[in-house]
């Protein structure tokens, strides 16, 4: 069983924002969205937690151990340092789609995304004990991208091509399976999920094949932290690519150093 | 008739080192990739250029104006202040993709992406002359995606009804209009276009409604830059929420502040 | 009696990096400086530190309450993105000089800050618990700075002022009190203080009326962490804002919120 | 004869702002103004201009050869990626502290850098040509520093030589030469100088040891913009640490890369 902590992180009004008085600089707003992002990659990733840009102004992290304490700290640093402020929502599942559901609901409760005075929400629940198994993460790749795309097509076009393989696997999994997967960039797509058998993403990569002809490879971990469980599925994401397979698991969980 | 400048900027032989020795914490390399990004968006943003993020280990940019030496700036620079070095191609043409497509054999005739020794590739052909209307963006949102989306749906669910518009948007301009469309954030989406018709959107926005029931509406602009065309395409995007309408365009080339 | 703990922040071998094969711009050596250094007060800021400038290619931080593990984390996600290490010492004591002194020693030990074999040291002692008054804070500013020297002056003999009076209250702090006192920006110094009697702080400040004219006052604090010392600081020299004091003393250790 | 443009960059009603409505948190105010500074270093360094730290909340920069365009620019690009906005006054003289006073006196003029109505500011000249030995700068730093300071002494006491070297140095070229020297980290300073003969520099290297017995060494360049003038400068210090002498002059003005 898997107990994912999935946190919310929601920059308040952004939209109107980004045109009051006018439109402001598209480069500026690229700039503000990825140092933000950059930001908040940072703290839970010093924290042994994972996050994700998903639309930049709403990003998704996995927290498992994180208190609500850090989450405090995290949103009074982004008011103190930037032009926007965000509002945070944090919950606790078995299913991480259940943990995201309810963690937005503490901030849709709260009132639209645009209100104006609907600012620095801070509302959670967080977990008090963390045991070893309680994060699952796959961490797919396209198998040979480089020879097979970025070597080959415009970049345009090899971007088409792994975007369609993320669309494909992330509804799939969504859909199935309740598991939320992220493009990370490259290659790379990073799923978190409940608590699913090896053959489920063996499946998940023959979908994948037979919807859009990209063939994927992927590690599965898993640990106390989205880090370890994350760490674990890179380590057998490396055996995949060794041994030639689609799916290793790790063995244990993954101890980081 | 259109003339656009395209760079790419490809970071050398980086998935080999995201392992090496071993796996590196996938948040170290979110937290790396959003500030090179970053920097990249800054650069040519204030040279009234625009970047995307792609892939993040390839970065597809609109530069008309940005000459030769500012390229090499931004390279050396690079190489300057992070652990890893990039390539960067540039070319020019009538249609984006084929400008893309250039810049990128550019960088592909001296050698893989993951060749250790092909490193810092400077490659490129610069406009020397720019014109007021050589560059035509258009800037999509979703009609009323708070309303329908945001304040609805958990955060991953809206992403996938975003994500899915901006594929089949991405794939109509691609394959019928030679255009190269980016995901930028929240519910926007950015097209760098040949010289188009105002039907073309108008026909672009139904496609989307038709293939995955999300309703888009775009503003279109010219003008001697990314910035400029880009800053007039918001302006009319503007115009459509105010009037309620699927498309504008902005009646002149847009002078920036 | 106060526990301060030190941290010693060393970029490894940076100055041969700086000109190796050649110099390399002074930009991007001060826009990298810069970052990592804000890397740096981010991470111990969040785990409720304080880091210093001071130097940039060596950077002190008081880290009460961090422990061998975030230490580590710092090196290694500094170590995956930038071009440079970083070695870290960290030492307890008493009396801040002190504890800096065994931190530093831990790294010279091991050999020069230009030995190029030596790389990421991490060496350190670390605080078990933390009781409420641990640490202790001065927050000294200028009386009217702005007003007396940035209206007035141009901004070089404003900077010559407040480096003055820098250097005057350094070195007494120093060499009396064995406190390390910080310019952290605009007209504030920030010392970190042994056990200090109220009078010792009244006395600091005459000295630097009589030895370059320049007139601070100072609020003092206690605290678990170097935040809440010095945020119980800050209140204490708002109060000297309000009263005309020279010195204010926080009444009790400081609850952050 | 040198013709030197300095631009001033001030945070606007920046004291108020950090203790409103309560005294913000330190770290987060380092991280923002390092930030900040790293982004104006990055924006004038990317054009060949030099900016240095100064004071956090004021910043020196000499940026011969950026028009007001891009001054512009820059000021709105911070108004769009930070929660304080910045005015910014530029001015040219043949000496570099006339300058300064110049761009200064344009803020000033318009308001207290505390008023709250004094916002943006944008007031300037600008050269409208550069010639190849416009600007002079001496780059200076401490004879074998690693040696007698940073492997020897505890950090802080490294630092206050390194200080006090810096003051005396300051102090020395601001009142007999009118020259505008900055401490860039590590055991460097850099020097924006008018027009100075050979053996001013020796004899300020004199004045240094006489004063605080700190042995200092200085290469000296020219060039049409900052990074030319110290680039070269860079060079010529290379040439000291390798010939053992005191002071070296660039031959010519330096063509970087």
């Amino acid at each position: 069983m898997t107990t994912t902590q999935v946190t919310l992180v929601q920059i308040d009004n952004y939209g109107p924002w980004t045109v009051t008085p006018e439109p402001r600089r598209e480069m500026d707003l690229q700039t503000l969205q990825s140092r933000l992002f950059a930001n908040v990659a940072e703290f839970f990733g010093h924290r042994d937690g994972y996050a994700f840009s998903t639309r930049f102004d709403n990003m998704i992290a996995v927290t498992n151990g994180v208190d609500g304490d850090a989450h405090a700290t995290l949103q009074e640093s982004i008011g103190n340092r930037y032009p926007v402020t965000v509002s945070i929502g944090t919950a606790v599942s078995d299913r991480p789609v259940e943990a995201l559901e309810a963690a937005n609901e503490r901030l849709q409760r709260e009132g639209s995304a645009q209100d104006e005075s609907r600012t620095e929400v801070l509302a959670g629940e967080y977990l008090t004990r963390t045991t070893p198994s309680d994060v699952q993460i796959a961490h797919f790749d396209v198998v040979n991208a480089t020879g097979k795309y970025t070597d080959q097509l415009n970049e345009f076009d090899t971007f088409t091509q792994i975007q369609q393989a993320y669309g494909s696997l992330m509804r799939h999994l969504r859909e199935r399976h309740d598991a939320l997967s992220f493009f990370v960039g490259g290659d790379n797509i990073v799923a978190i999920c409940p608590d699913l058998a090896e053959s489920t993403f063996g499946e998940a990569v023959e979908h994948v094949i037979a919807d859009v002809d990209v063939q994927l490879q992927v590690g599965v971990g898993r640990g106390a932290s989205a880090h370890e469980a994350g760490f674990a599925a890179k380590h057998a994401l490396e055996d995949c690519r060794h041994a030639g397979t689609a799916v290793e698991l790790s063995g244990a969980p993954a101890v980081s150093d």
